[in-house]
């Protein structure tokens, strides 16, 4: 397979050819090494490199800097590669996995990376590894540990799919368990212990009966989620249970805090023992920063879409977490994310394309 | 170790020869072959084998026969053999695995195969395999399967721990499962999924506020259980679980019919997709035959105390399923079956052997 990246083709042709490039978490290299060889190829653009991330950027002294972001790995094949195109035009649709999640968005970084040679700001690209996995091991984190200054800037743009609309910050993620406890007995005497698993029930119906809130945060509107996820009790068929866990994620608002989620999820379960197992903070969507609200405006300008908050929890936190504002930007509907008919439409890319080109050349 | 049994030694010598001789489930050949020796030795005992089952018995031409049964496998030990004596006379206590579940009765029943030459009743004594296992494996099945003559009587003792009174029949189970189904979806956007961890909650709820019957069977009040014994639901700590089961133990009065206590069970659930995944029926305490009521009487002489129900499922059932009345009459305390500490009070051993004895020869 020839693994060379030709940034000056067509988008769908890139897009293509770098989706054709298998790269499932933990085996971006050769993906990267391509990567690297393409953008090494461009005089004005400084690439670094940090394991299978390549960092790539702009350094021409402009009064701002803009980071724009996205993860070279997907998740497993699922008998969906190599990419089919289907239909004509902007309508035509192409098939295959990381179509959507993310190497429209990809394709769309490496084309503009190439090409904006002046751009009027500053422009930090980043393609990074290890997005699909467990956080520890992602790529933009261990950059943003191991080498901060790479990723400054006064503004950031995530590739993350977003139908071509501009989705801003995202909400953020708890995971608690609430855990029952009772007293073991053969459960042909049940009345010598007491049901771990029916004390249960009260909890459940708890969450039943909650209605998620709708936060309005800088203007979006977040919309919260707050459900058991796991539940797990007993240890056979003849012996009355003595312990009960319910597990609990709840995607909060960014105007919240971890400690404010936790607060929220105790309170929603008083009276019984709630551990919070783990947690990660959202980002608001920093539509009052001047950058941010620049950008808008010109995705405004091309698509007709407003901003609209994101309820999943995307790497936009980690820039957040720096101060830096940002926001998820990318082709691709994220319902179809990770599916066996992974598919973008064409018209994405393009969009997504023409609203990043004339916002970073205005 | 010497392996043979002395059926003239006293009680508590013969019961700790029984336990000391570990047989748990699987491994009851030497015990077996210890017993048929044993019983081999006695010319009006005609002794007959299947597998590791032994059964002897009188052929004097009585005109009733009773058949007394006992399982010879035990639980595996805890560390908690070979037995040892604490205490003096009858308030003695025999430590160690099945003195309790249930050796001590094994003991009982030995010395009076051997004791009995001229019972006044012909005797049946049944010692057995596989009780402590999955009911497949259970060896009085077996022999009610394949030589149904060997177990045919007019009244059956079977010696399960009872603290020394006569427990009369025998609850029945049934396991069934509570299917709840939703739909999945990512849970950082639940309002596309539908949970069924939280429509279990009802389930649930129905179960905390259901109280257990009790019921009059011939004069004995069974006191029934129902209950969840597992939950289990969800995939992922970011999934809206589409799939929840609640795993219900409903132990059932012997009046009802397994198809009875099916549609208690479905009607307490109504709306819901009950299925039953297994049942056993119960038995009748048998306390309105002659025999039954003769045996009572004679227990009651001896010890004080009036038949009561016995809650737990027992192999009763499997000769109420053969039309002959059966009771749970031994030494030792169920509740302290398969524990660690089981132990047994000497007296409770002495008492058995002497309410037996005076009834089969009065």
């Amino acid at each position: 397979m020839d693994t060379a990246l030709d940034l000056s083709s067509d988008l769908v042709s890139l897009t293509r050819a770098v989706c054709d490039l298998p790269s499932v978490s933990g085996d971006e290299r050769a993906l990267a090494d391509a990567i690297e060889t393409a953008l090494k190829q461009h005089a004005h653009l400084e690439v670094l490199r940090d394991g299978d991330a390549i960092v790539a950027r702009t350094t021409l002294g402009r009064s701002s800097r803009v980071v724009v972001a996205g993860h070279i790995d997907t998740v497993p094949i699922a008998d969906n590669l190599p990419t089919r195109l289907v239909g004509e035009g902007a309508q035509a649709e192409l098939w295959g996995r990381g179509t959507v999640d993310m190497k429209a968005g990809v394709a769309v970084q490496l084309a503009l990376a190439a090409e904006l040679s002046e751009p009027t700001r500053d422009v930090t690209w980043v393609f990074y590894d290890h997005e699909e996995v467990a956080a520890e091991h992602n790529g933009l984190g261990r950059i943003v540990r191991e080498h901060p200054d790479w990723v400054a800037g006064d503004f950031a743009i995530l590739g993350e799919p977003t139908n071509g609309g501009i989705e801003g910050g995202c909400n953020g993620t708890l995971r608690a368990e609430v855990r029952l406890t009772g007293v073991a007995a053969h459960s042909a005497r049940a009345w010598m212990g007491v049901n771990a698993i029916h004390a249960a029930g009260e909890v459940l119906r708890r969450l039943e009966a909650y209605t998620p809130r709708e936060i309005d945060v800088d203007g979006l509107v977040y919309r919260e989620s707050l459900n058991a996820v796991l539940v797990s009790g007993g240890t056979a068929a003849n012996i009355i249970p003595d312990a009960c866990v319910v597990t609990v994620n709840y995607r909060f608002a960014p105007s919240a805090s971890v400690e404010e989620a936790s607060a929220h999820v105790r309170e929603l379960f008083d009276g019984y023992d709630v551990v919070i197992v783990d947690a990660a903070p959202g980002a608001r969507p920093g539509l009052d920063d001047p950058l941010a609200q620049e950008f808008a405006q010109a995705v405004l300008t091309i698509t007709g879409g407003a901003p609209a908050a994101k309820y999943g929890w995307t790497d936009v936190a980690r820039f957040s977490e720096l101060g830096v504002p940002a926001v998820n930007f990318g082709p691709g509907d994220p319902l179809l994310a990770h599916k066996d008919d992974e598919r973008c439409v064409v018209g994405q890319i393009t969009v997504v394309h023409a609203a990043l080109r004339d916002w970073l050349t205005a």
